[in-house]
């Protein structure tokens, strides 16, 4: 026979807290400023009041309260602000709240006439045992209440007395310590920077920067790009593996085997004699090559991301030095990547569960931190999912402890649980399936779950519609048109996007295998020289849209992301917001390149704050034409040549002759 | 700087474990020889394949393990059987299955025709590192096969061993146990009675079971209702209080004050000078009387439920003798029950979070345990929200842990959250909206939640189409066909249901007020004498649908509760199945009690198993009428004057002549 629970007396309960991810094991994500809107069940047996309240520290800080309001129905919210990067937590408190209870009934007493002296003596009650716990100058105002609520003999004094705001008020502030309930667990939140949540990305081979024809680009030649690249409107240059590049098993041109003299490999097959994950392609430049080129980049308003891949070529020099660090075959040799009967023998996969996996993480580790030391806060992770996730959990805790600035993108195109997990696990930025998702039903289906679901609290999406890797049949088939339509959706559906260019501004389409995703002449295994200039180039439409991100702070979040309806399967319609709808986007896209694409959208003009009654304006920001509009249904025809797409500022105040002072 | 953590080499995830309540925090239910089905996302980093297995236990004894099966998208699913009363124990471990992921690669490798010595010799090592980790015959089995495939040189005999299921399966049984990841929660479950799941229940006054007029009805009185009650099916006789009527402040009629000499009082008041929640009201008879009637009672099947009501009429032994576990007021009077500006004063709260909480809760369970010995096992608690959540949790467990065959049907109509946290707390059973909701769709939208959420785990839902304390609207206005129709809602919908009767057979519908649930004349505040022999009594009804439910398994229990479209708003139909679909039963309801209603109903077929290309029976258990359906689309009319719902058996095996010998 156990004894009763030592907490008996504690009659509130808390339940159901969002955000709680995983029942508090991974951290809800935010960007400094933002608000953290916390949400909790909170209630007791019978009829009495609650009152509850939000409590939040940042870690190793003194924890701070704010208040919670009923929504109804026993859910209560509120809400703090992350004002500095690194950890918080926060947790709920609640508590029966007698003062207001007594107060409640005593308000139905008065109206129903009864006698309340002895219930005016309960309330003096209540007001002095919240005195003896308050402090100082509280205590005595309190006393005092109680005081005048005892003294006063009459019945409209005493209840002014009773029924007064600042009393309630101040009796609230001293709850019984001992009879409060704290939830069960306490909540981590991680607060990133600013473009954890908003940031746009360019992606580019340096060696393909030399202004010569089949002579390897420097960092130097980069340089000489980072005007072009800005004035296109991106903040992140993210540069594929700047390592010495393996020798043995090299791939040549178009992914062949053997490479010829002059190939010049992958940069994902990372060490040769030169070096590894610490050092630097020669042909590329120095390590002080590399520095200037970050100052230069940073000079243009470019923050370089650096690409991560924990695995080594053959030629690595961890292949000599820690065998242990790899999987052996029974004859000896090193095992090379697979997916049978495919090999990679250019490849050898690092074991994370080696019995040596402790030295092996700590060394890997030390790359990002080696590379941080030069001045990176951004690395774009390959392949994550192919490496063990309790790794992932641990080096970047670690490095975040020590520079919560730095982010982590996670290039996973896997099963969701797997993605998901890796977000969960602490990267700031993640791939998605939008590279493949082009119909409405499916964009909408997908970004609906990325948006509204418990998702948004910890996967901060990445969008982009091409890759080194990956040229979608959408963009092999659709032309021009087809490159507008994906950029606009990927500027649009969330905070972050990309592009891996000048493939993509130049509209390059031309697949290796009809069917397949590989580039023709892939950059990764040769050296490309473009035309920048070239007629055809989508530069200038591409630093429009981002011009309109950074004019609009709707599109610089991935909150409030809501679809509308349309009467047409080729137009897909939604609209962004901020969460006071001081700006609010509205984006309609003709998803057919081919065809000019007609037909009636239905705006839910409440969800974005938009009173039915008035006429209001819709601004086409990217070809300026200005619309009125009334009520939630209005036309739209886009025609994919000119222009796939509007992103249409709405402006609610429309001024009407009611406006002028001779109507009033 | 932290160590990387101490299980880095863990690989594998487990996570979304279902059924899981409240990160584990409360047990799911079960009732004996009953499945618990357990689903889990079960996945690693990488390509390799992962294994998994369910673990349970019953508390106090050793683990067993039963093999998960992969659903695809990384859901597993294992299950196993509660046998024995008392709670249960299970989690989830899984492992990175080097020796499948290398057999499911040696058969691709095999396809390409490659060269697989090297292969085959890591397979004999995987083969002896499991027969190393293997006990006795197991490890000699494994080296054997490890040699054979070292041994074998023709290529055709290797790849036969190397891919023997046998082999597999006995690798399989001999993972790393270090390597095994274990699912970070323990999960209960709380396997009860049959009868938790299945039961009919039959709420009688005792005291109106005299046989003549004005004379108050004693157990011995009651004992000779007892075929009567047995003969309509019920399995569950439920008494309300049964203890001394407190005389302070006692209601008279149609709940009045002051009471007349001669009116005997609410039982819910309960406590006199006669005794308290442990004595028996003296005109009832003794405890003695009460032991014998629980005994007659079992002769005829019928289980009595004794209604635990904690809270005290002012002349209740407590008062004086426990003051401190009352909330007194200023003036030094007990605090009677309130909901301001209504005052009862003929009820004491008890106070739960009181100082003496501790001895006060004793003191309550020793209610219960007193009642037990008298041979009681199922309570039906009287307003259980009004008392403090931990008391429900700590006396529950605390007498399920001696008791495990006790159950507890909590009877709360209050605010959904509330309701579900009883139930998480522990009662086995529990009072619904059933009683106020009518229409299609909130029945189906109601019902929707308690059986195909989680709600079900943890929520067995009782229907009461009426209660002393509830007349609806429905039965008032309605007629003999209303209590028709609730009833087969109540006795279907379901496993477990009850009405208060003989009111309910005989169709008491008289309100005290208009648009009030109050009975005139409620039997809450006087003796009832009551022919129960009237024509317009529904008990042959009641019987003929109690007896489908003892000779149909699908009406069972709360699983596989499905509705199905109908083109009549007035027409709800759904089906009820066993886990196995070998017994499935359509219910077609007319929920206008006035008017015939007609139309289609349309079976999701597959949904119930049925092939839609057979003819099947649909056997009406309440008409005996017999019909032959083919397709998902059926057509039903029901009269509410004479039957307004089939209750439908179906047969999907309908001999043709293709069963016969001479077509095969």
């Amino acid at each position: 026979m156990s004894e009763p629970t030592s907490n008996g007396r504690l009659r509130v309960v808390i339940a159901r807290v969002s955000p709680e991810i995983d029942c508090g094991r991974f951290a809800a994500k935010r960007v400094i400023d933002e608000k953290v809107i916390v949400e909790a069940d909170v209630f007791t047996d019978g009829h009495d009041q609650v009152a509850c309240r939000l409590v939040y520290w940042q870690d190793g800080n003194q924890p701070q309260v704010s208040p919670m309001k009923p929504l109804g129905s026993d859910r209560w919210r509120g809400e703090f602000c992350v004002v500095k990067l690194g950890r918080y937590t926060y947790t709920v408190e609640g508590w029966v709240d007698h003062f207001q209870t007594w107060r409640r009934d005593l308000e139905k007493r008065i109206s129903a006439k009864q006698d309340i002296s002895v219930d005016l003596l309960i309330g003096a009650g209540l007001i002095e045992a919240a005195a003896t716990r308050a402090k100082g100058k509280d205590g005595e105002m309190l006393r005092d209440w109680a005081r005048r609520l005892r003294e006063n003999k009459q019945l409209e004094s005493q209840t002014a007395i009773a029924l007064d705001t600042d009393l309630l008020g101040l009796v609230q502030l001293y709850p019984e310590r001992e009879l409060v309930t704290r939830y069960d667990k306490q909540l981590p939140v991680v607060a990133d920077r600013e473009k954890a949540g908003f940031s746009t990305w360019y992606e580019v081979f340096p060696r393909s920067c030399s202004p010569e024809q089949n002579r390897h680009g420097t960092f130097r030649d980069c340089e000489q790009w980072l005007p072009y690249i800005a004035s296109m409107g991106f903040d992140v240059l993210y540069l594929p593996p700047i390592h010495p590049i393996g020798r043995t098993f090299r791939k040549g041109k178009n992914n062949t085997l053997p490479a010829g003299p002059g190939d010049v490999g992958s940069p994902w097959a990372i060490g040769s004699a030169e070096g590894g994950h610490k050092s630097i392609h020669p042909e590329l430049g120095t390590l002080e090559d590399f520095r200037r080129f970050l100052a230069k980049a940073a000079d243009h308003g470019l923050e370089v991301a650096l690409d991560i891949a924990l695995q080594c070529s053959p030629d690595h020099p961890y292949v000599r030095e820690h065998p242990e660090w790899f999987s052996t075959r029974p004859d000896g040799s090193i095992q090379y990547a697979e997916n049978p009967p495919k090999k990679y023998q250019d490849i050898f996969p690092l074991n994370f569960a080696s019995a040596q996996w402790r030295a092996l993480w700590e060394e890997l580790k030390s790359v990002f931190l080696f590379w941080i030391e030069q001045g990176v806060r951004i690395f774009r992770v390959d392949n994550p999912h192919t490496k063990a996730f309790p790794f992932w959990e641990w080096v970047i805790t670690e490095i975040k402890n020590q520079h919560p600035d730095v982010l982590f993108l996670a290039e996973a195109f896997t099963r969701p649980n797997v993605m998901y997990r890796l977000a969960k696990l602490g990267f700031s930025q993640s791939y998605t399936y939008f590279t493949w998702r082009n119909a409405k039903q499916e964009l909408t289906q997908y970004f609906t779950e990325l948006a509204q679901t418990d998702v948004r609290e910890y996967l901060r999406p990445n969008l982009w519609p091409n890759t080194p890797d990956i040229l979608p049949e959408f963009l092999q088939v659709g032309g021009r048109p087809a490159f507008m339509v994906r950029l606009i959706l990927a500027a649009t559906l969330g905070g972050n996007y990309g592009i891996y260019g000048p493939s993509f501004e130049l509209c390059e389409n031309a697949p290796l295998h009809p069917g397949g995703e590989e580039y023709l002449n892939s950059e990764k295994y040769e050296l490309k020289h473009r035309d920048l200039g070239s007629k055809a180039t989508l530069k200038s439409f591409i630093a429009t849209v981002n011009r309109i991100r950074k004019e609009n702070p709707a599109l610089q979040s991935n909150r409030n992301l809501r679809f509308h309806e349309t009467d047409n399967p080729a137009l897909i319609c939604y609209t962004r917001a901020t969460d006071d709808l001081s700006s609010v986007i509205v984006v309609v896209v003709n998803l057919d390149c081919c065809h000019v694409q007609s037909g009636w959208i239905n705006l839910d003009l409440g969800s974005i704050g938009l009173d039915t009654r008035h006429t209001f304006q819709a601004h086409d920001l990217l070809s300026e034409g200005r619309f009125l509009w009334q009520g939630s249904r209005n036309y739209v025809e886009l025609v994919p040549e000119s222009l796939p797409a509007h992103v249409l500022l709405l402006r609610s105040w429309v001024r009407t002759e009611k406006d002028f002072d001779y109507y009033l």
